[in-house]
């Protein structure tokens, strides 16, 4: 049987060897809880604010603004609540496509809170109009948190953070930008854009899954989301995932070493998929832009047509040993398309959108085995 | 140089050589994301869920009654805040003894959201007035959701949880147990009592550190204090830890599968150090219950009165390669006595009190050097 071609890095990226290496070294060695002062928590806190040294390394931050998380779910939870609860903010502007982890929050905010939340609509290809923002924020004195993600995690669109972080600045609004999908993929230097926050998750890089981090720019002073303990120096309470942080510093350094290479890997792979695509089976559309400018290079997202065979081609697809998305993993086994394919046009009526998400794991062969597939399949 | 001596397992508890294990084993194989639909998310979901089952047999819970979280403090976070959100509750009754993650997040709830909180005094080793809660919840027809930890984290009493229980649910009020210390420890079926939420965690009891679960018995319908995508069944957003959850449910297998003899085994070594120190240090003065039927076996507090050596007995005592602890890990860098210390007494005055909290990993041996240590620093 033909070797397992896996396509969904988007959802998880699989982890590096090295990362287990660390990972499976702290959990046997650094037993100790890190607050306690003995000889065993001091060596595993050394661990945690060596590992928080290089991720705030890789974005240029001060170590005092890295603050570890369960994941980027609780990265956004937390950007979102703790400034509606402490930031006096009574508006959040968000997009229309952004991940059920800020929309569901915005809307459980609302919900309980009563404070109103404002979705961005998105052109064709999910790109935010920041003319729109724009009037949004020259129309009201409202205190407000604007979150848009840096690239979307279905389609790949990369939102234009710069812009909006100047607007932000230049309207006395906070910023917080779900850089989930691109952290670890693109550069992203927080000492020279205006932002407030910044989300991070550990197993989109290549690190471990349940652990991520939340960048709070040193102008903000916020509480915790979860209380109780004074760890991450009462921003974050809870006993650490001292192997998980050391993964995800493990994971995110390797990416920086080798970011340059493997995104000129992998955006030549993207190509690549398209362009055979395009040639071999016209009738299958580019949903995502085509540019890597435009499109974080991970992610390339199709519409396929309907017909008999295309309804259950990601099953065909999973036996053929492909694995590839219908939509974010979170919601991947609903039936309906997401509400990103539904806000970005009609793509859902005749047909469905299937996600590809690539990593330097992969290579032209295994996506020339995805192109007869689809010949096969569509 | 001597091995050092580890007795600090209610900070967090040394993992097992088999967790390690299995975890290495899961970063390396269930590389997909759980809510994936292919054979890689899967194979993710299936451990996870085999995971769920086998924690939930150890407490004889339903599958359906089991949420995996990032620890202990976001499951006593989950259940205060979301009783407070979302089932009406208008008044918080803790002990003043509880772990700061209910302290804490009481307090915020009741800054944030003006709720009651009132909390229930200790006699002189920590156990609650069962007729001071019993009056309370007479007095007043508030929506109440009551929570008590069922071993105290610095000194080991066992509150009353069954009596506890029976009282709530005749009053209607919630109940909530953070049973952080003793799951793993000491048997805990939920069918038989009348309890609404307990929380546990998993480097407590020999597991990784960053991952806990909170029962919440099906009577309860909560939404997630962490929103976002549908994960566990829509009560607690965010990928999940799949590493940490298998290696929990490993861990916990392991305790249950050795529950009695490794419990008669470290109740030994505790009644030992008691009568060493007893015999051989009288002016040490034990603080918990001696008798393991009041105070969780695992721990045991003592005493020592103040002098010039003795002001630094912890520092002495690490230099030594003896961990211990001056309170719980989550405040042991303060200077000043712990909420739990101040509250069952003046013990503070005139000395300090230092935590011993053992495993099955410890010997008679080590205590003996421990006897040692405290005669040459006392």
């Amino acid at each position: 049987m033909k070797k397992s071609i896996y396509l969904d890095n988007a959802a998880s990226a699989p982890i590096l060897d090295d990362v287990v290496e660390v990972m499976a070294d702290a959990l046997r060695t650094l037993n100790g809880n890190p607050s306690s002062t003995h000889k065993f928590g001091r060596k595993a806190k050394a661990a945690i604010e060596q590992s928080r040294k290089t991720i705030a390394g890789c974005l240029n931050a001060s170590i005092g603004e890295i603050f570890f998380t369960s994941g980027g779910t609780e990265a956004n939870n937390t950007a979102l609540h703790c400034a509606v609860d402490q930031l006096g903010v009574t508006r959040l502007i968000i997009s229309s496509i952004e991940h059920p982890s800020i929309i569901n929050t915005a809307n459980y905010i609302a919900t309980h809170q009563g404070i109103e939340v404002v979705q961005l609509t998105v052109n064709e290809h999910g790109l935010i109009h920041i003319d729109e923002l724009k009037n949004l924020l020259e129309g009201s004195n409202q205190k407000t948190l604007v979150s848009i993600m840096h690239a979307n995690n279905e389609i790949g669109t990369i939102q234009p953070v710069d812009q909006i972080g100047v607007l932000c600045q230049e309207h006395g609004a906070l910023f917080h930008t779900d850089a989930v999908q691109t952290i670890g993929h693109l550069p992203f230097d927080v000492s020279t854009r205006p932002i407030s926050f910044l989300s991070a998750s550990g197993h989109k890089f290549h690190g471990p899954k349940g652990i991520g981090f939340l960048y709070v720019n040193s102008d903000n002073i916020i509480e915790p989301y979860i209380q109780g303990g004074s760890q991450e120096r009462n921003v974050r309470a809870g006993t650490e995932n001292v192997a998980g942080i050391v993964g995800m510093a493990k994971a995110l350094s390797h990416c920086y070493e080798h970011m340059s290479e493997k995104s000129d890997y992998v955006k030549e792979l993207r190509s690549y998929l398209i362009e055979q695509l395009r040639v071999k089976l016209p009738q299958i559309e580019l949903v995502s832009y085509a540019s890597s400018d435009d499109c974080l290079f991970t992610i390339v997202n199709f519409h396929i047509p309907s017909s008999a065979k295309s309804d259950l081609l990601l099953m065909n697809l999973d036996i053929a040993g492909i694995a590839a998305s219908g939509g974010s993993a979170c919601s991947s086994g609903a039936e309906k398309p997401s509400h990103v394919i539904e806000a970005i046009g009609n793509y859902s009526e005749n047909g469905k959108c299937v996600r590809f998400s690539m990593s330097f794991m992969n290579t032209k062969a295994e996506l020339d085995r995805v192109v007869d597939a689809l010949t096969k399949y569509v």
